[in-house]
């Protein structure tokens, strides 16, 4: 039996209760506990914004990125550990687990160069002085890293992803980070921290992770705090109106969960290649990550004349995906993460039914193979099928986190971008069009809701990274139910962890300013 | 008497109950009602996001330009109307009521120069495309305009800089606005609205206000909705809080008075410019606008060695200022807002006077020159002085928002800098020190925790614009219990009513995308 211990103030510690279990998803059995009970949270918040920030603050940028490397390289040199631990605690296949593994790795070192390229610096200045009417008298702008600690809270479906992806822009940033896994898949997690603890890179105070409950993290959070959760909007909107949140003012980012679509054009016809390149983003939907990725596909909005045909294709494609154990080779669709998820989506599924046709799935899975249906988390890959979209409440509204899309036809592109807004603020779409200029201007319409937009066209073919991956050069969030934060997108990502100040002053004073500091925009 | 009315669906509309009075405050006499009672916020909120926003929509940024211009010539034609609203129920004097009138015309004059050199465009896009390791398939980041309505809850102490500095921003990135000014000085405000809806230059819903409560204007918020709230940290914290605004997750920038100070260099003695170049400020911390600005200096630290110096210094240019009707020529210190602001100020007091020593004022003043003490809200020029800063906590939490000063001496810069973060955030800090190379020292390790330093330096001498004065050019607002907004800054301030989103695709998409729009940083 496992037992995951917490690492605070440079420490790992125990907690003090019996704690709570955590699984294999395709078979059910125990694997070990986790418990934070008597971890002192607001300490580990003390050490991060006295300790952590001074050892952080004393690195440049050049020497921070050498710090995110090594990171990156201790965990590359086990590699096959962490796959090993994705596929038994989360239910991952290996493509699964590559993307939590290797997208984590991959975002680490892509932060590692971007990093270097900053050179010695430790603040950045904004290109360009404004002269404030007067002579002598100008006028620049200055980031500067926050006081306080980075406190971020990840969610279980990218234990290992969800936690680099954040560290790498807060170290960039000079930010210490106090990271609460989620419990049902912090065995990875917790290993990877560990790995990298012992390969000696960390900086004191750098790093501190909490895997349990957390207990009175909040109420520990201070006006210079940065607080960067990944989960649903419920979630969310806890954190954003818990009283310590509403009294101290940190900064806080959230992405959450949201009723992704991909869109195919409207000059779309059955023999199109973007009809073809839809159909492949659609089966990843309900296969990849048994469809558990914030980002993911949930809507698939079509032009009306082309649904029934879409929807056999489809119901085609999903009819040769296998559903089972992810250790097996064949196997193409894992369970979800653990019996609560399951007992989560068939809730709202139950919803989604209600203002939808089911075409394929719409429950546990006919044929489990080397599994338990039974014992294990297994979702059926779920095809379901609205007649219109803009009376529907639900299909807009009901995120069920699994694999489940529901196609939606539309008269016309008006109709197309009024549904997408109907999410009420999304993470990412995508547009599927022959035609550069019809994708470009799918894409403009889509903008002002979204987070990221793909765009699918003859020239990029299959050459594209996916509806649902998220690449560390790209902004990642999304407005209104999306959260509103923002993270990643190259240098962008660390905003969040610093302040923009207007400095008024001579321009001795501030050639003095910002002689040593890099220039960029955020 | 004066009714004040609300301009909704592009109509003015009378409130149904009796309302609320509002007042000069140099006599205490009722000036007029206001009243919102029954005024339909959430049909404005509707007007706003329909038929507003494709009016702006339909404007380039150059053109919006010219619609922000207009609104400033229509303005300054009735100039002198506004400086007589100010001085009655702002009880300005005429420096007071210039930097309230004259700055929110040259901020709109700002901006429409800013808007024109944007061209024909209506998005932005980002510069620099990111390849992302596939053949012709790239990012680059779009801004564009977020579909909701723009939400002002503006400040009592700048009916009109608070509303047009706002408008113009919003304008500028094409959100359509509903204002609603500050009961007890919102005659300005409708005064000045009713001129710029008489000169004809607002397009269909572009701009509403409602002069009264405002209720039910949160409650309708939407996801898209972008609230811009400048005011007391207590009014930001119930709306950060309110239920709908939890709910819908609109955007929300909250400017919120903090307890900004001013910093004389270590280095600094008696002789040195910068001791004089403090006093300068420090004199008009406790006399414009009678200190009821939102950047207003609160604390002054100065080394330990210079404190009785520099008290005696400040207290003898104290007794020259002189309280009165701000009518008169030789008043410089006019009355507090109303009465109630009076109230506030005094208990403010109490609580600092717990930790310091009163050197002059405290409160009602002695003289009060053409006007009664008993009737007008005249508090006097307050000097404290604090024997040590660390043990205190009052002069770091409570801002008494009118003519108030504590003088706070400091053993080392380490401890100014301790001393400054005491205020949990701040929208400006000043820096007084004559080489511009120590000048920057002291910004540096200011910035964090600041949204604006000045510094004055012996190249900048009296040639600067003031500790409390908002450029346009400058990004005004600071973190946490500043409000962590953002608000002006040229072309940075629209970021909070546009929706940054990264677009993933082909070259030839991206140009047709892209080839249209504004390249900026923001």
């Amino acid at each position: 039996m496992i037992r995951l211990q917490s690492y605070i103030r440079d420490a790992w510690v125990d907690g003090t209760a019996a704690g709570r279990s955590f699984v294999d998803p395709t078979t059910g059995a125990v694997l070990g506990q986790i418990d934070s009970t008597g971890v002192d949270c607001a300490g580990a918040l003390d050490h991060a914004r006295s300790v952590g920030r001074a050892s952080l603050a004393a690195l440049s940028f050049a020497a921070r990125g050498d710090l995110i490397g090594r990171i990156a390289d201790a965990l590359q040199a086990e590699r096959d550990l962490w796959l090993d631990i994705a596929r038994k605690n989360s239910g991952n296949t290996p493509r699964d687990a590559s993307i939590d593994v290797d997208g984590g790795i991959g975002t680490l070192k892509y932060y590692a160069r971007l990093a270097k390229s900053l050179g010695e610096a430790t603040t950045i200045v904004e290109a360009g002085a404004d002269k404030l009417a007067k002579a002598d008298f100008e006028a620049r702008h200055l980031w500067t890293t926050r006081l306080g600690a980075a406190i971020h809270i990840n969610a279980f479906n990218f234990p290992s992803w969800g936690l680099w992806e954040k560290v790498a822009v807060a170290f960039l940033a000079g930010a210490p980070v106090v990271a609460k896994p989620a419990s049902g898949t912090a065995w990875l997690a917790e290993a990877m921290v560990r790995a990298v603890v012992e390969a000696g890179v960390l900086p004191a105070g750098s790093l501190q992770l909490v895997c349990g409950a957390a207990e009175g993290l909040l109420d520990a959070v201070g006006p210079f705090d940065s607080i960067a959760f990944t989960g649903s909007a419920d979630t969310g909107r806890m954190i954003r109106s818990h009283p310590a949140v509403l009294a101290a003012n940190p900064r806080v980012a959230i992405e959450a969960d949201s009723v992704n679509l991909a869109l195919l054009a409207p000059t779309a016809t059955v023999s199109s290649a973007a009809f073809e390149r839809l159909l492949e983003q659609a089966l990843g939907a309900v296969s990849v990550k048994a469809g558990q990725l914030c980002t993911n596909i949930r809507r698939i909005l079509v032009p009306a004349a082309l649904k029934e045909a879409f929807v056999e294709a489809f119901a085609g494609r999903i009819d040769g995906l296998v559903v089972g154990d992810p250790a097996l080779a064949e196997v193409t669709v894992g369970p979800l993460v653990d019996e609560r998820q399951l007992r989560a989506a068939m809730a709202g599924l139950a919803l989604l039914a209600e203002e939808t046709r089911t075409v394929r799935g719409g429950g546990l899975p006919a044929r489990v193979v080397g599994a338990d249906v039974a014992s294990g988390a297994f979702l059926a890959p779920t095809l379901l099928v609205a007649d219109t979209g803009a009376e529907l409440s639900a299909v807009h509204d009901v995120e069920v986190f699994g694999p489940v899309v529901t196609v939606i036809p539309y008269a016309d592109l008006d109709e197309a971008v009024m549904l997408a807004a109907r999410g009420e603020g999304s993470l990412a779409a995508s547009v599927y069009a022959d035609a550069p200029s019809e994708a470009a201007d799918l894409v403009v319409r889509l903008a002002p809701v979204h987070g990221r937009v793909l765009a699918v066209d003859t020239v990029v073919g299959r050459s594209h990274t996916g509806h649902p991956i998220v690449m560390p050069q790209c902004v990642h969030g999304g407005p209104g139910r999306a959260g509103g934060g923002e993270e990643l997108g190259g240098l962008r990502g660390i905003r969040f962890y610093m302040q923009r100040t207007a400095i008024q002053g001579s321009p001795a004073m501030l050639e003095a300013l910002t002689g040593g500091a890099a220039t960029a925009a955020l």
